[in-house]
């Protein structure tokens, strides 16, 4: 078998075999396939796209690539959730003890963030002490005694995604639905959930931006997940303004600890109560979405799912009084008001600008070693609909540098579109995708 | 400027800026943009395709990567002759001195053979002492005071489109017109003709195996040459079996020095005498295609082609005592006569099963490194039309193995396809194309 004529097969359209998506991501891992033959492939792909069995043989190379996380020896479904990434996203760190607390065991692997979207055990550490380095076996006894652990990906976890993913990022071949779907379900699948939900981002502030195309990647991600028999949900959500009102690590924290204690943003906690209730479906805890809602609401209100976040944060060696008193949290030296210009209504806050002035804060990074500022970034004051007066504020810029905020400030302000008529309604929530197909609300 | 947001550019279907082509031929032959973000683009370039100006501009941006080579200070207009590639092909070793003889100056660039075509230098070195090593000033003089000389191609010469070919070669990109036609037209403007004619051959010995795709070629380079000033000429003619009857170095050059002794054969000889016919048109020696035919015909009739032919060989340190007598070239130990095992009409002789047969013999260069063996190959005894009894000789398989020869037999065999009835009439010369247009005979 030769790479070449793997192109030219891809290259007039025709399908591609097992053996030779095998081939290709085997050859691709060890190096004995340059990457000038991938890249040139990669955008056969893109023109003549892979059909679902190409994409699910694609997704199964990747994630046998590496080492399979093998999470056996925890008791009970194990459902896993993941989001196609958002500005402001904090949902794993209130979604998580949710769920736990529901006694269904939650054992996840995050990452760090890169760019203009934050990654969750960055946010995490955020409270001082909190370490998502530890053995297997304390992973394991984690979830098994108190419901939840979140560890850090090892390097070894689909290591022909990670390799390919860097490619595409540098040859403009990020956008075709069959790579990005194989691409994060190798990763889900390879760290051992029974089960999955996805929570898929549309809107201005999301990688994919037009609704339709959402929909086609939940559907692609839920039929891969099926087809390698792991039960597979998801969720198509607005992304055209950050979630919540806190962008910056331990701002999120801080927003996602208030929704534990029922004081949270309606739409993160409406995410937070729809995920869950597919986790709880998937998990086979309930029957209905309607009886997911309802323990889920019960497990913020009474103050279970607290508990088992402070618990779970206290097992992984980090200071609980930060979340008794959230002041205590990495605290920025000045809260800046940005104030409006203009009275009107607000159209438009572009979740990808506001998280390019996050990373311009220092809450980000912009390349894989930069130190991330913990304290800094932007609470809004106001969301999409909302009236705004001129000189009432707009959000307020947490930040430990004049020159920084001020860049930050000159960003942040191309994100608003201010109008003199309300706009129209947006949903939060536009539709579910499970086995049995596409439902839009 | 990032080659990133060229890729994306052209995978989207915009056309490309003449600053963005030279950025990326400039950023890959100094080594600045890598071969995996080159075949991206290699690939969405396949796809989307290039128009004429993106094409002018890539032909310049790889004509300009290297050398120049300055023929100024030769007398009278410079006329190139190109062909795309053919079995069989000793077309320039006879066409060179006849339209030398003429009066007009040949300052020819050859290259060495790979694979299952044939080099005209290799094809000259079967003459004992032949060199095409010599200084600038000794090509110049040459060229000068013997109207010819035949050098071999500086390393420098257009090295963007020598990485480039190489990269296409391996990802499956290199069927794309405006890639094929610049790659040619890059070497032959830096080769320093003023004027070009190009012999586009097609059939199933040829890269273009389509009529009219050849004629999409010829035009494309027609254009090219047109556009950047230099008047080029291309006749699209057959290459559905070797042209001429020998294959191999040393048989070949027999063949050219018969044609010059008006003993060649015919398809051999039309094509020698309608290509040069335009070489002197675009020379303005002729101002028709009538009349330049006279010429090279009387170039033959007079001796004159051949007398060029010695004195060119004696220049560059050739024994012409092997002109004068044939049997003096390098002679193969075993002459096989292959017999035909069925009785019939030839209606196919392919001509690149044919090349992969003289290529087993020996004849030419598997890798960059092989050494050739000048003495070997096949010499056809019928070609298609002609009617050949059951164990009549197809043709003579000229061998200093007897594996090899086998082997060899047994690939050759199959280029045959031998029927009942007459095939049809296929014409040698299918037609010309002129910055005037596209002339289908």
């Amino acid at each position: 078998m030769r790479m070449y004529d793997i192109i030219l097969k891809k290259k007039k359209g025709e399908m591609l075999t097992k053996e030779e998506i095998h081939f290709f991501i085997e050859g691709y891992t060890n190096g004995s396939i340059p990457d000038y033959q991938v890249s040139a492939l990669l955008m056969a792909i893109y023109f003549q796209k892979m059909n679902k069995e190409e994409t699910v043989y694609l997704t199964e190379a990747m994630m046998h690539s590496g080492k399979m996380i093998d999470l056996s020896s925890i008791e009970g479904i194990k459902v896993d959730k993941h989001s196609t990434g958002g500005v402001g996203d904090k949902t794993t760190i209130a979604l998580a003890p949710m769920v736990a607390a529901c006694g269904i065991p939650v054992a996840k692997m995050s990452g760090r963030g890169l760019g203009h979207t934050g990654g969750t055990i960055d946010k995490l550490e955020s409270i001082p002490g909190f370490c998502v380095e530890m053995t297997k076996e304390t992973f394991i006894n984690n979830v098994n005694e108190i419901k939840l652990a979140i560890g850090g990906q090892t390097a070894n976890l689909a290591p022909a995604d990670k390799k390919l993913y860097a490619l595409r990022d540098v040859t403009a071949t990020v956008d075709n639905l069959s790579l990005i779907a194989s691409s994060i379900m190798s990763k889900k699948l390879a760290s051992g959930a029974d089960a999955i939900v996805l929570d898929v981002k549309t809107g201005s502030g999301a990688f994919m931006q037009d609704i339709d195309e959402a929909f086609l990647l939940a559907k692609e991600m839920v039929d891969i997940g099926q087809s390698v028999g792991k039960d597979t949900v998801a969720i198509v959500t607005d992304m055209n303004q950050p979630l919540g009102y806190a962008v910056g690590n331990s701002l999120e924290v801080k927003e996602a600890v208030q929704l534990l204690e029922g004081k949270g943003p309606e739409d993160l906690e409406q995410i937070c109560i729809t995920l869950g209730a597919y986790m709880l479906i998937l998990a086979k805890k309930v029957g209905t979405e309607y009886e997911g809602k309802r323990l889920m609401k019960a497990a913020i209100d009474s103050g279970e799912a607290l508990k088992v976040l402070k618990g779970f944060i206290e097992r992984q060696g980090g200071d609980i009084s930060c979340i008794e008193n959230l002041d205590l949290l990495p605290q920025a030296q000045e809260i800046y008001p940005l104030k409006a210009s203009e009275s009107g209504y607000i159209h438009k806050i572009k979740g990808d600008i506001v998280g390019v002035s996050a990373l311009t804060l220092g809450a980000g990074r912009d390349t894989k070693d930069s130190e991330i500022d913990l304290s800094v970034g932007i609470l809004l004051n106001k969301k999409i609909g909302d009236y705004v007066e001129k000189g009432e504020v707009l959000a307020y810029i947490y930040n430990n540098d004049a020159v920084k905020r001020d860049l930050a400030i000159e960003q942040l302000l191309t994100a608003y579109e201010i109008e003199d008529t309300q706009p129209e309604y947006r949903p939060l929530i536009f539709g579910i995708v499970t086995k049995n197909g596409i439902q839009r609300l």
